[in-house]
């Protein structure tokens, strides 16, 4: 047997030597516009390095996925807001409680717009944040992981639409209501909105040394819809930018009497002022019931905890905190070019684009020259605020990002396309169509002071005849294109997976550095965690029985257990031994209502198996993990509930 | 007003419009071999279609994806045995039915082997099928859907691995035990496993008009592991052969004990005298319990039926059903030929492949010249039914597929890489590494009498330093080889989303045809449908509440909604009205502790909402369907519980 056993090592050792020198090398480096074809442009050839990780929403899946370019390749769907019964996300013991809510548990959210952390305006690679439209949330990725690590409930709050951008230092992330309600929430008549149901905009603090989030503040403001957001930056900073719709307050066939108005608004918010006002005591506590959700890397654990309260700015009492500025029609992306200057509103519709200037906007205020007020808040007047227009561009216009270079990039939802313009001189320069009905576009670093401007990804809600078909259901895709020239040229056509809503995206070597490999086993501090075979145990306390087990290639510890009962409540913890790089077990119990745990190595993982039927049921790695992984398995024996047969366990013992 | 509602239906005709002329000529051609470089054979420019369709398992994931080649583009993962929040599978009140199984719901599964459904030997595009491994079934996928329509549960089975292969004529579709058990299920001593424990496989009929899969019978067999199975096609049709490991017989620490023996079994089991049996009454009905889900494409409404017997046959007793062929050492695949002549044997702890011959073993069956036999079942000789041995190919091999002219391609995982080998001459004609781990490879139409000879692509277990870095948790991945020449070329890796276990391929043609685009209105029998928004209402019945609603760009009907109480079940029964391609709407409600809906054009869905407070509660569209989807929206109010509010529900009416 020792023989063999030596056997196995070598296959598992020689598996493992098949590997890996430095690769930082190996990132695929941009051809010139000339250069070469569409084709070798987007090949990263097997070995190479796509030279940007694109985090790319799901949208309506609730994740965050990690592309890279030029390639299009997907390389991780990151579990958020959905459960993922891959990866046992919102399934194991340790992290059911990330997707608690003030709600109860929620399975789904609506995942839109991710945003890279930044310092100095420029993305740092630290973390990424992503709002929940749907039960208002924010999560926060960590880039050493990739993982899920912190969840926060907003408020006051119903469609977290316009959310989750950051300020130019990630002292806030912020999020804002999409939906107006009554605030806090009470039972009365839909009809009377007008006047009665508010907005709310949220600004959560984020700790600069270990990302922690809190929800610092709120402001409350009319009964609109807040759409989209982004901050000043530059001379700029310390302001953020949301627009808003249905300013007419109807609650319903909105497609219609939201549409009224010739103009809604795009609202300034003056964060620094908000927090004079707070040290000067000007914000109010009110009751609110949210739930602030934390993974600890440590433990592998994340806890619940049920808030209670939120202090509450009114924007119609507090002069000087909020701005609102005319911005036709219906605007949808609320956009601030590199240099903080010029914020431009995507009127969805309207045919031209608008560009509100800042430094006329601190004039306007200056000189008080409002334009009458909503509910309080001074509206300027547009010709005051007016930087220029980008007339007749297109039909539609959602979203508008910057290469860096002088050049703005907006999308056509109806007409379908991509137009570039100049910043300051306001004319179109080029076109581009996308197939079909694009919605975002994103170039890497573009909400920041430096984009990197040589590529943009345009986000697309219908394909129809652009794939091979797949029943009534279709993809959506992204579309790539090189803006390093003067024109535009589309390179790639790729299918995303969820709803390509919106994307952030940083030049890959300022990440992978950071990219940790494993958890070490020593730091491991779950409550469950035993870090030997010879600590494996099985551990009755009533009818509900605690199994301490462990994972190496190839078998688990303890592989047959006696003395389990029908009616047992049976915790699995099990924790993969394994200190090398990409080498994860799996685990499954059949009939488990549950999924699998898919663990990494050096961490403890706990799916809860229920028996209701006698006999003698198996287990197996899920995750081939070496030569012998098919006869990585073991047995348990669930006897009657009135059994008196004692708990056993034990591995290799024939 | 009106004059806005035109320019919307402009706004929604204009989008539609761009699109879509017939596609069928788009299909990329190959390039030959020497005719460009890789970045252009693996590059499908936009608006052209890929040559095949590969559906790749998900593994540990639990779907079934939809990939393009050469692109290695993914189209769609079709939600098979794991809850998906995107698609509401699993969540939805239609689609809940489709998990429950004989232990309940279960929310995961893991995918290994789908196979294409197949005519007179040939892959024909009607239906995939694909295993599930841990809570036995069988899956059964609509090509002209892509829909998961089928899942049948496995009696008397524990890891149903072999599966799910089918017959050249899909006159069944298989699936054998992996581990052995109790049969039936009993509370015994794991230690007493030895000539108590048994296997069994399964043939489950299909019926060849709608594809109705019926569990015919079961045979009964000796207490090994049962790996993977292929049928036997042209002179070998109406055999199907099983590789077998632990043959040992083994409870534990199996890496060790079941890799005692030098030799384990292909087992050659006769169907078609399996048939002859139970027509002479030769099988016994044995109680079984065991779900069958079919879902209703008419009702759009999945049922779950609770079967409780099968016909099992022993093979112990019934004379000429199996023959074990002695096979070194732990075989994983278990191949045929084209031709049905040869079946391969991947002993995945030996050097060599071995080929077992057809004829040879009939003959050798014909002569009564046995080995001994295994509980009642013949042993053949080894030397008896050898075709031949490719010698010292690599270490490690698992899976072999074939292309037609002659080849075939094996993997082996601890040398990390495809051989290519002559049928017949046994020598090794090419080699290329794969990065890294090699587990099974496909050949589109590689299980067939036809196999499509251009790409093999290799499904790899590990990818470390292949692409960026995604923290301790990597991608796994593909490898697409171009094999029209008489070398093997490396032309992309993939990533690949959860485990590409295995995969099955076709061209593209012969499914995109028969491709639906939406379900028809006219023909929507959903209990809860309404076809029409003045047929749309709100009904209280008790505490629960039913609410028929529909959905049409850009508005829902009711869109508000009053004298919903605290404590109702409220079910949201959603029609999409559109019979437009590509235009999906969904559905979410504030709080809901269940997924979105999202609904194809035609279809109805149901959601359940359990309102916790009073207040007024926004839902909204998910999916991005026109102009004015930011105002696809509605509210709900909800009262105490005490309330006397009767229910109220509107559509514009301020």
């Amino acid at each position: 047997m020792k023989k063999i056993i030596h056997l196995i090592t070598a296959f598992a050792f020689l598996g493992m030597l098949i590997s890996c020198g430095n690769n930082s090398q190996n990132i695929k480096k941009k051809q010139g516009a000339l250069g070469s074809n569409a084709a070798e442009k987007v090949y990263v050839a097997p070995g190479e390095y796509d030279e940007y990780y694109a985090f790319i929403s799901g949208g309506f899946s609730g994740q965050l996925s990690v592309y890279g370019l030029p390639s299009g390749r997907l390389f991780k769907v990151i579990p958020v807001f959905s459960q993922d019964a891959e990866k046992a996300w919102g399934y194991n013991e340790e992290t059911k409680p990330m997707l608690n809510t003030s709600h109860g548990f929620v399975p789904w959210d609506d995942a839109h717009h991710p945003d890279i952390s930044q310092t100095n305006g420029v993305v740092d690679g630290r973390w990424v944040f992503i709002n929940g439209n749907n039960t208002p949330r924010i999560a926060k990725i960590d880039l050493t992981t990739f993982e899920t690590t912190e969840i926060i409930e907003i408020p006051n709050s119903a469609g977290n639409h316009s959310s989750s951008f950051v300020t130019e230092n990630t002292e806030y992330v912020v999020a804002g209501t999409r939906f107006s309600v009554p605030i806090p929430q009470r039972d009365m008549p839909i009809k009377e909105y007008k006047g009665n149901f508010k907005g709310s905009l949220s600004f959560i603090s984020v700790d600069p040394e270990d990302g922690g989030m809190d929800l610092k503040f709120q402001i409350m403001m009319p009964g609109f819809d807040y759409d989209l957001a982004h901050p000043g930056r530059g001379a700029s900073h310390g302001w953020f930018f949301f627009s808003t719709y249905n300013t007419e307050e109807a609650s319903t066939l909105m497609e219609v009497n939201a549409s009224q108005n010739d103009k809604d608004f795009i609202a300034a918010v003056n964060w620094k002022k908000a927090e004079e006002y707070i040290k000067a005591g000007k914000g109010k506590m009110m009751p609110a019931k949210y739930a602030h959700n934390v993974y600890n890397e440590k433990t592998h654990t994340a806890t619940s905890t049920m808030k209670d309260e939120v202090l509450m700015l009114d924007a119609s009492e507090l002069p000087g905190l909020v701005y609102l500025l005319p911005t036709p029609k219906s605007p949808h992306g609320c956009d601030v070019d590199p240099s903080g200057e010029y914020i431009v509103g995507n009127g969805k519709l309207s045919a031209n684009l608008t560009i509100h200037s800042f430094t006329k906007m601190l004039a306007a205020i200056e000189a008080k020259k409002f334009d009458g007020e909503a509910y309080g808040i001074p509206i300027l007047k547009f010709e005051d605020v007016l930087a220029g227009v980008v007339d007749q561009a297109g039909l539609g216009p959602l979203h508008t990002e910057f290469d860096g270079k002088g050049n703005a990039y907006t999308t056509f939802f109806i007409s379908s396309e991509v137009v570039k313009w100049k910043l300051g001189t306001w004319e179109v320069v080029d076109r581009q169509p996308c197939y079909y009905s694009v919605g975002h576009l994103m170039i890497p670093g573009g909400n920041s002071r430096e984009p990197f401007g040589d590529y943009v990804l345009a986000m697309n809600k219908i394909t129809k005849d652009r794939y091979l078909p797949t029943g009534p259901e279709v993809t959506q895709s992204a579309q790539l294109y090189d803006i390093s020239g003067d024109k535009m040229e589309l390179l790639l056509d790729f299918p995303t997976i969820g709803e390509p809503h919106y994307a952030a995206g940083i030049r890959a070597d300022i990440v992978m550095k950071n990219s940790k490999k494993i958890y070490k086993l020593e730091e491991n501090e779950h409550p469950f965690a035993v870090k030997t075979e010879a600590d494996t145990k099985v551990v009755r306390d009533g009818n509900v029985v605690h199994v301490y087990m462990t994972m190496i290639r190839s078998h688990f510890a303890p592989d047959n257990i006696e003395g389990i009962k029908v009616g047992d409540k049976v915790y699995f913890h099990v924790t993969n031994l394994e200190q090398d790089y990409d080498v994860p077990h799996g685990i499954s119990m059949i009939g488990a209502n549950t999924s699998e745990l898919l663990i990494m190595p050096g961490q403890t993982e706990t799916f809860l198996w229920e028996p209701k039927q006698v006999g003698v049921w198996p287990f197996y790695c899920t995750d081939f993990c070496s030569a012998l992984h098919q006869e990585m398995q073991g047995y348990v024996r669930v006897s009657p509930a009135s059994s008196t047969l004692p708990l056993s366990w034990s591995l290799g013992e024939d």
